[in-house]
């Protein structure tokens, strides 16, 4: 096991435009934008691998995220969206083995986890922009490339006697597909689940007429007609599109941090880091003054509007904890501001809810959420006088483990005692993957819980009511305090770090599972079992012998 | 890593009777049944450890599955059944921590698998069977002995200042509750998830009016009430149940079987090993003659009767090779016998549907499918000439990873050529874990497909008419057959087994998600990644060093 790989040692970031990207092309004409991959060999994100065959790592996932979500905000336009690749008989050819190959396992599972959740933006966009994407495969597809296809609205295979796509990630590297293709396969596309077993069994995959009667691509097309019926194609879902293809876009600005010996400090928002206690506490700060006075005014500010900033910096936040900071062991929320405010964004942004940019932002801040949910460290909300935890930011409370809130005030303290507050975005617009509210998934056992706590939405809440409402998981005087988060969060640094992954796993997850949510639970725990087996990482194991010309060698005992 | 420890070296006999228990007591009084745990500690299924504090051992939970079994069958009049201990102060203390710690992985987690199938049996009895399981807490409930208790449908729990329910597996050996607790916490009992977080996290469990609040039991007694309190609620639910109490039961007779070098001969299968292949083949014998005359002389048959003879004897066949047969890579089933007949018992089943016998017999029959979908082996069905894949055997069909079914006779043989035909069975009575039979979820995509199947039945279906309505993966005729089947083997045990064990997990399952799919999938794959984590097994890990006095020592890197 490379468990300390020499090549994970510089911080990566999460950062990029259009005009930086190394691996892809974006094209835009009237509705339609053309993502073109064009892999750059040598600009791996760490030394020691080479990206052959348009094969990928993190860096090329993260451009292609970045694309994903510039197209919503700054395209409001584009009603489809066309991936394709810029090589001769090659789509794509999956994850890197030899990236892979050397890797730490946390790298290699984070990598795995950030894949899929770019994979699912494209399928949001798909389904909650108008923007759908058509997959033109003019080669091979192969593993993490036909992956990335099945994220697609729509999958386009030439039928010219070679191409083919595949899943040969099992006879190859004796891993699963690890960007949500196992899943995709059985729960979105519907393959039967024996030409499934054929199919992910099978190195060189399926292609011509089987692939569509397999359901594993949605058409062929033979080579002389093929860009034609791309082109023709693309045309046709961007005119059913409900974008209406006029409105002005909004320029996702470079996010501007600072990085210091202790933490980070972007423009709303703070992390501190306590390397010695293993903890991150994120400070969210509340909107300067009160929200514009119409929409044109939000248009006017385009990324300096709050709630889009604070989502955007809250994201980079949580990915460069998952990806840098791997000795985290508990993410502490805190925030700072006047929760009237944030009621008052909450209300402006209920009254535009039809506004093309107020529902992209509703929806972005339904991933990033999202996102903390799926962020394999302990969360925990420090509710306390002075914060701001309203409608919205009160997600984050509810997408903890655990959150604590002090009654009253501090001794010597002037800040106003704590209140948090819920809005009508806690009752629908954030669902988590299991498709329930966070509220839906705590109040699970009883409707009337649920219902009581929309009862009293709109009014600030102090501590002692919150507690009754059962929003919080404890309310705490002064006194009490210090001492009870102080040894919660020794605890937590001292339990064992792979334990706490699973608990949390399972626990914030009750109730339905989805598409979604197996590719996170189901798909990735088995992955990551896999990841760490000696039939897979050992020193004879196949993802180490990928490539040497030697077979691996397999304990053939099956578990 | 113990992958290859002594002590699992003597196969494990899943037979036994209750007057062959060491660690159960069985009583029973009218409508009532008391199974009262009282572990020999020098009684482990295998040497090396002391099963302590009423701990157990996969030999305890073979008792337990047996009595759980025979209830159903043997006291029909039973209405209730008090899950209790004889030791002071203890009901159970879970899983022996010397046990875990001395064996394989695979071991393991088949151990995990098989209670967790008791635990569902329980649920089944009481959902089903009209046999509703009390769990009666004198003292400490740890680990798995609360998670015996969660199976139960109403947890009593001592109020003595001291008696607590508890899951301290994570803080004390950093692994998870591995009998489905963490799942039945969310998605059963349906506790909030901070109030879970809390609780899986506190070593010393949770008692008192706390335990209720939080719905981790049903009810606190005071210790002087407690013995009546119990016996009470026992005559209340005995007195709710759908079970007449009147019946007479079936007695479950000592399965003979006869193992040689190369297989095991039961009266209605055979298994035989191919060792060097890596394969198992399971040979389903059609009843030898028609289906008896009435319910009365099926009763008279008891457990001689063909369907519940074959159910036991496939039952079995399957749980040696689980736990005794590691390296069989691949199970096929064949079958020999008069598919007429095998519908003949179809028709028998379904005309006396409401007779307590023929729905214990089809419940345990859906039992026994579900332990096949859950047998981390590749599964194959070969329907050959002679065969008799109709009706509940066509599930086996349905169950595998691939079916292949062979055109026509094979030259100079004289069977019929095979035939498959589909029973009202085939569409309800043998949900899969995910809820959906298992044509349900082969034909996800097109419900169609599901309803033209649906009229077929009744039918003898040959290999032509099978493939075309999607029943069969391959239908070949006798020229490829052998090279198509020997190649298939050939790959299947060429391919990492952890591998296949993470694919068919994830391919077997398409579509919605219950508590025992979460139990088998999302779960047991997190414990499985954890198992195998230095954090929990290495030298230094927790696991390990339980009891020794040492402190564990984790890698704190958060995955």
């Amino acid at each position: 096991m490379v468990d300390a790989s020499p090549i994970d040692s510089r911080p990566i970031d999460f950062r990029t435009e259009p005009g930086r990207y190394k691996h892809w092309k974006l094209a835009l004409e009237p509705g339609v934008a053309w993502l073109t991959l064009d892999v750059d060999e040598d600009g791996g994100l760490r030394p020691g691998y080479k990206l052959k065959l348009n094969s990928y790592d993190l860096g090329v996932d993260i451009e292609l995220a970045d694309a994903v979500q510039r197209l919503r905000f700054e395209h409001p336009e584009v009603g489809a969206v066309v991936i394709r690749s810029q090589r001769d008989r090659v789509f794509c050819s999956g994850a890197n083995i030899n990236m892979l190959g050397l890797s730490s396992h946390d790298h290699k599972v984070n990598f795995c986890k950030f894949t899929n959740e770019t994979r699912l933006a494209i399928e949001d966009a798909t389904e909650n922009s108008g923007q759908s994407y058509i997959c033109s495969i003019n080669g091979i597809a192969a593993g993490g490339g036909y992956e990335l296809a099945l994220a697609a609205d729509h999958i386009m295979l030439v039928d010219d006697g070679s191409s083919a796509v595949s899943l040969p990630e099992l006879p190859l590297l004796a891993v699963l597909p690890g960007t949500g293709g196992l899943t995709r396969v059985s729960d979105k596309r519907k393959v039967r689940r024996d030409h499934a077993d054929f199919f992910c069994t099978t190195e060189e995959g399926v292609k011509g007429k089987r692939a569509v009667d397999w359901r594993l691509v949605d058409e062929v097309v033979p080579g002389s007609k093929f860009e034609e019926a791309i082109a023709t194609r693309a045309q046709e879902f961007a005119a059913k599109s409900s974008r209406n293809g006029r409105a002005q876009g909004v320029t996702l600005t470079p996010l501007t941090r600072t990085f210091s010996e202790h933490g980070v400090e972007y423009e709303s928002l703070s992390v501190e880091f306590n390397r010695n206690g293993r903890i991150a506490t994120i400070v969210l700060r509340g909107p300067p003054g009160m929200p514009p006075a119409s929409a044109d005014a939000m248009m006017a500010l385009g990324a300096a509007f709050w709630p889009l900033k604070l989502a955007r910096e809250l994201d980079d936040a949580i990915l460069n904890i998952r990806l840098n900071e791997f000795d985290v062991a508990a993410i502490v929320f805190k925030s700072f501001g006047d929760p009237g405010r944030v009621m008052a964004y909450e209300h402006f942004l209920d009254a535009n809810k039809d506004h093309w940019l107020v529902s992209e932002i509703r929806h972005f801040w339904k991933r990033v959420l999202k996102r903390v949910d799926l962020t394999s460290r302990s969360l925990v909300t420090l509710i306390e006088p002075g914060s701001c935890f309203a409608g919205t930011l009160a997600e984050l409370a509810f997408a903890s483990d655990r959150s604590y809130m002090l009654l009253g005030t501090r001794e010597g303290d002037n800040k106003p005692p704590a209140a948090i507050a819920l809005a009508e975005a806690n009752f629908g617009a954030y669902p988590m993957s299991n498709g329930l509210t966070r509220l839906g998934s705590r109040f699970i056992a009883d409707a009337a819980d649920l219902e009581q706590a929309k009862s009293e939405r709109h009014k600030m809440l102090d501590a002692g009511h919150a507690q009754k409402l059962g929003l919080v998981t404890f309310a705490l005087d002064d006194i009490d305090w210090d001492d009870e988060v102080r040894v919660f969060l020794e605890e937590r640094a001292s339990f064992s770090p792979d334990g706490l992954t699973g608990l949390e796993a399972n626990l914030r997850f009750a109730g339905p599972e989805t598409m979604e949510s197996k590719i996170f639970a189901r798909l990735t725990a088995w992955q990551n079992w896999i990841f760490q087996r000696p039939n897979a990482v050992g020193e004879e194991g196949a993802l180490k012998r990928y490539g040497t010309g030697q077979q691996p060698v397999f304990d053939t005992r099956r578990v």
